[in-house]
């Protein structure tokens, strides 16, 4: 099943992070304790799930992908520590738990988000599963998802629209650039893994692209349409902050129906390829489903 | 002479610099801005430096080595933009010039660092004119030096410091990672690129992290020495924010001393090796008689 293979991954790339940052020396105790607790505060590890769903399918052994995975869940974290910081979007609570600029302070913050992207390169630069060139076209990958190309770019993006309408498009490249990249980058990374030709590039390259907007599209509904309770987090919140969302700008229907499309999107890029697909289809079809 | 050797790597970085940060599209207006802000606000070029000047001693052509002076001095420029943010050092001035969080806002600032973190790594894998796995040992060298086991972990180290009396052991610690990190880095590029031996690459490290530490015992000797319109900073700053230092910890005789042997350290690591070793010695000659 699904979820079974989906906590398969997530304790697959628990294990690894954590034993990765227990091995830093201790020179720095509050600035090792705010990375780890950055990185190990939980979520659902969709960006390693992608990178070992996806290379597994293209025949790569998983104990091959656990570099990438973690790589790409470091760039992830540290998104989200620097994310929550107050000039950003002051959130003192993640996933339940006190945020690192809370747990710890704002400093420490800063420096823990910033020492987790190198963390991201040593990790992926020092792996020797692959030939250079593959561990070179990964961090290439990876540093121009996580930059101004990418995820920055989209959070920069963000932060600009707060309080203000925009249109459609804008929206689109909005999230496309801010988590569709690095969405994007996971399924790349295993593709780069198996030496996937361009055509398999391409088309999982389209079924990332689908389901990392599909993701977000849901998001926006579950906002409108779940009780707080579900959500774990305030029912209507981006109607309350005048966000532009995807039920706002399409009316409910339509972002269904949107999302509708994304997925199809994605199966048919999924179709085209000659791989076992089930697991990386059944989860496009859970990323609209699902109710949190 | 020294002086012209500088001038012109300083104006060969700066050229690079501003052509790649021109050549960003301008999908987020501001935060290229910012990036261009922090990166071109000028300084001296120090790391850029080294990798030219140590890459020419060692037989590479100059053109060469601008990607990696360049990644380097993203990297120091994204540490600056994100120390002088009001959670670490709050300072609104550099160079004479607004902070980036001041002539943007602090959300801009960081994202700006985080995005330059990003595009070091991004230039550093995309150049062609080494091998796969000279630019492998590169991305790994300099991800290691800006991260937990060096930069980032250094400026942890510099604010856990503040207001406590450290012994000279953890001050030569702090500074060997806050700036001596990123300094050995820009030498150790520069021996990947000439792909020299491990007695090169070793002797040159131990010039690197003489001449590292030299600048920063000269910096605390000139805070003592020098007036304020010579520093461009309030003369005294260190005593006045109760900082260790090696004055406060060796004499003003006993720092002048520490520098002296640094400077003879960095010395005869060049002696060893074989290269017309002129410039950089004079460089390192220059970095404990400077006045400024």
């Amino acid at each position: 099943m699904l979820s079974d293979v989906i906590a398969h991954y997530q304790q697959r790339v628990n294990k690894h992070l954590t034993s990765v940052l227990d091995n830093l020396p201790v020179t720095d105790p509050a600035l090792k304790a705010a990375m780890s607790h950055g990185v190990l505060l939980g979520g659902k590890r969709v960006r390693p799930f992608l990178v070992y769903a996806v290379g597994e399918m293209l025949g790569v052994a998983e104990d091959k992908l656990d570099s990438c995975a973690c790589a790409i869940e470091c760039i992830h974290a540290y998104s989200l520590i620097h994310d929550d910081l107050p000039a950003m979007d002051d959130d003192e609570l993640r996933r339940g738990q006190p945020t690192v600029h809370i747990a710890f302070d704002e400093a420490t913050a800063i420096l823990a988000g910033d020492a987790l992207q190198s963390m991201a390169f040593e990790i992926l630069s020092s792996d020797d599963h692959f030939t250079a060139t593959q561990q070179l076209a990964m961090v290439k990958a990876l540093a121009k998802a996580s930059g101004y190309h990418g995820m920055c770019g989209g959070q920069a993006l963000d932060m600009a629209a707060t309080d203000k309408q925009i249109d459609l498009a804008q929206l689109t490249q909005l999230h496309r650039l801010k988590t569709g990249a690095l969405i994007h980058c996971a399924v790349e990374l295993a593709v780069i893994a198996a030496s996937g030709d361009s055509h398999t590039q391409q088309r999982l390259g389209d079924y990332a692209d689908a389901i990392g907007l599909a993701f977000q599209v849901q998001d926006d509904i579950l906002d409108v349409t779940s009780s707080t309770e579900e959500l774990g987090k305030p029912q209507g919140s981006d109607t309350k902050s005048n966000k532009s969302t995807y039920p706002r700008l399409l009316g409910l229907d339509g972002a269904k129906s949107t999302a509708q499309q994304l997925l199809q999107d994605a199966l048919s890029a999924l179709d085209d390829l000659p791989y076992n697909n089930q697991i990386i289809a059944e989860f496009a079809r859970y990323i609209i489903e699902r109710r949190v």
